[in-house]
């Protein structure tokens, strides 16, 4: 089974409010990610089709970059040091993070959760499952337009989106993967600006 | 066999340039990591001995510390946020980085070496395999007394350590784990003032 084989496209999909989903690319494929509502954090894993061993990884794209955020024209590498997707089109202002973890079960519960709680890790597994992969471990997620403000002395916090409705951004493919989208439910923390929303995307 | 099991408590150890130990801590059980020379980086691992899935994780500590780098009187976790180590004594001007990955022999082929180069992923690989232990992916490292600055836009840079020569760190273990500790062979960055050099520990 293939989440993404009944795509036309340049189909517009909705990816709803807490939801993850798992997208087949073959290398060239351009997946545009779409901001609908504005203030929605999207996370964000690869993997190499051929070997889901081999993941995008934030903390060698940040050597690479000499950035700690990505910008248009950078490409994104894996623990292999490869290029496994490229940063193509982002008329959002750019303000993505690349510091923080997954949130998943543990954070609801240190936050005051009892009781089951959607999580972007849990969002990952469920997505890879729907197209019967399996993943051991969580690599460092690309959180699309969450926004971590920096201060020079490495302070950071957590702030709502800066991005506006219908921003986007757009990712091609350096290789065949499996992308990951969480369509983040943090609801507790300012990162979705307290109301987690659908998104779109479509696939070119 | 047990890399550390002949080390007597308080026994100054030389870690020499270039390699790897794995050493395993009961729960209370501090490590004095020694700068010696004052400008080595020492790459750093922590895993749940009772399960090697579970690490010490960049991602996870710095959203739990609001902040890029370790200070004394924090708490180090896992991927599972719960306390791994904890920063209990640092002499050095407090410089250490997270944001990077270890170096590995994808790094040292980008940086135009041709043939082996030690790497601090290769030595942790090799250290635990001396304790007859295997891990299948890599978290990203502690990176002691590395000197990543960080400017208010995000530009990050390698620069010289900052510690002097018998600074040190101390580390207490918040459970059973065994700690990895790479004397980061780099020498084509400035990262160990180009000149990788031997560090010492002792177990307390």
């Amino acid at each position: 089974m293939n989440a993404n084989s009944a795509i036309q496209p340049g189909e517009l999909v909705r990816l709803p409010a807490r939801r993850g989903v798992a997208i087949t690319l073959e290398r060239g494929q351009v997946v545009r990610v779409i901001n609908t509502y504005g203030k929605q954090v999207v996370d964000t894993w690869a993997f190499n089709r051929a070997d889901l061993h081999e993941a995008m990884s934030m903390e060698h794209c940040r050597a690479s970059w000499l950035r700690v955020n990505p910008r248009v024209g950078d490409t994104l590498i894996t623990n292999r040091r490869r290029p496994i997707l490229a940063l193509v089109e982002d008329t959002s202002p750019g303000v993505h993070d690349t510091l923080i973890a997954a949130c998943d079960p543990s954070r609801y519960q240190q936050l005051g959760v009892s009781g089951h709680h959607d999580s972007c890790n849990e969002n990952l597994f469920l997505a890879l499952d729907a197209i019967g992969l399996v993943v051991e471990e969580t690599p460092s997620p690309l959180n699309l337009f969450m926004n971590v403000p920096l201060s020079r002395d490495g302070r950071i916090e957590f702030a709502e989106p800066v991005s506006e409705p219908g921003q986007y951004i757009e990712l091609r493919a350096e290789m065949a993967l499996v992308l990951v989208l969480s369509a983040c439910p943090q609801d507790i923390t300012a990162v979705n600006g307290m109301k987690p929303m659908d998104v779109h995307y479509k696939v070119m």
